[in-house]
């Protein structure tokens, strides 16, 4: 039982290091719950904890403030996690392979453990004692030029990928209509052509077949459902009435 | 020369649709540039433009805010746009095709064409009229139960998953054409109705603004070319004329 626990894949903790701003957390946490990820971490918030900033700018992600767990040091945040990941915005020169969001998310989609995404403090990022901790770094790929993502917009950004792997066996549910069946597009079709018949649209006779062609394809590419159709069919019943009132 | 600029496959243009706060135009113009996006328009901003508030929330992407251009009307912002998304956190009852920003994405870059992404309101989001103008829905994946996204964050996933595709291989360039103009296509809404007012299509009075609608999605849906678009004016110029030999 517990074996099971353990190897089904788990939501990866997002752990804040040294986080300076309590309004930053807030956001960070409402990022989070956005995707679904509830569980915080952070490591010596600067201006301790609770911080009465973060509510504010959680905007409604209360649960993900109020179990948010403090810890002294990173290594502490971390040390029931399988898998650490230090994410950073600019390459760093390191040794320790580098992924994006969207192989993070697969990889902990795949992997049994518990899975940690470090974030550094809204300047300086991670030290490098704390990139230590990582297997991994997870940079996003980012205008080299402009390059200065905020630390919820990063949180977020990770957790969407996340988010996508958990919902792709979902199978995408539309309420679109199918396109009417092939009776009813010829109906259309031919409403058209008698209303054109008798106006020469199709005139000069040697154009006559390329034109109902033509015709033909802009009313069959559009993939029309049923109910779109019938509305079409009312136009042109309309169309072919005489003005009111005259 | 004319024909190939117009086939490659450009960056979206982002478009605000009656932002309030110049601080979250700020905001979403530096994640745009983030993710190397510059092209904002804003519709009817409330705070009129430019606002003092968005250029120290923008961090930098001055450039986005510089050039950011201000319109009357969305229909107005998307004007020159072939393919117009209207961007929604919860899934609406629609019957437009709903996309992921990730297909959103894929598609822009193998389309031809200008793209636009519309978003609403911080609070209100898009309005009914608003969302008629768009061919597709951009839906973002949320938390169902946590789905209040700030719009800088819904411009930031979008914008992101616009850079992963431009990151990769070269966009195949197509041989179609790409829809029309929103401008033409407004043109050729314009005519069916000028053709039906008379016919009392828009009766009863209180049913006119959603039979508008109808009319509207429906003719929007196909995304049809120039040429295409030209056809049905001629079909629509035939239909209004007398019968011959009468």
């Amino acid at each position: 039982m517990p074996k099971k626990a353990e190897s089904t894949p788990q939501p990866p903790v997002i752990v804040l290091v040294r986080p300076q701003l309590g309004e930053n957390i807030g956001k960070a946490a409402r990022a989070m719950l956005n995707f679904g990820l509830t569980e915080l971490r952070l490591v010596a918030p600067r201006d301790g904890w609770p911080n009465p900033d973060a509510g504010p700018s959680a905007a409604g992600a209360d649960i993900v403030i109020e179990q948010a767990k403090v810890f002294d040091t990173t290594a502490d945040a971390v040390a029931d996690c399988a898998h650490v990941y230090a994410t950073t915005v600019r390459r760093r020169n390191d040794t320790k392979p580098v992924v994006s969001p969207e192989e993070a998310a697969a990889e902990i989609h795949s992997a049994a453990g518990r899975s940690a995404l470090l974030f550094g403090a809204e300047r300086s990022g991670l030290d490098i004692q704390d990139v230590s901790l990582a297997r991994k770094i997870l940079t996003v790929p980012i205008n080299p030029e402009f390059s200065s993502l905020n630390l919820a917009q990063a949180v977020i950004l990770c957790a969407y990928e996340w988010s996508k792997f958990e919902t792709l066996e979902q199978p995408t549910v539309t309420d679109q209509l199918p396109p009417a069946p092939q009776e009813e597009l010829e109906g259309l079709i031919t409403h058209f052509e008698r209303l054109l018949e008798p106006k020469s649209y199709f005139f000069p006779e040697d154009r006559a077949e390329a034109t109902r062609r033509t015709l033909r394809n802009v009313l069959t590419s559009p993939g029309w459902n049923a109910l779109e159709v019938r509305t079409l069919r009312g136009v042109l019943t309309h169309l072919s009435r005489g003005d009111r009132q005259r």
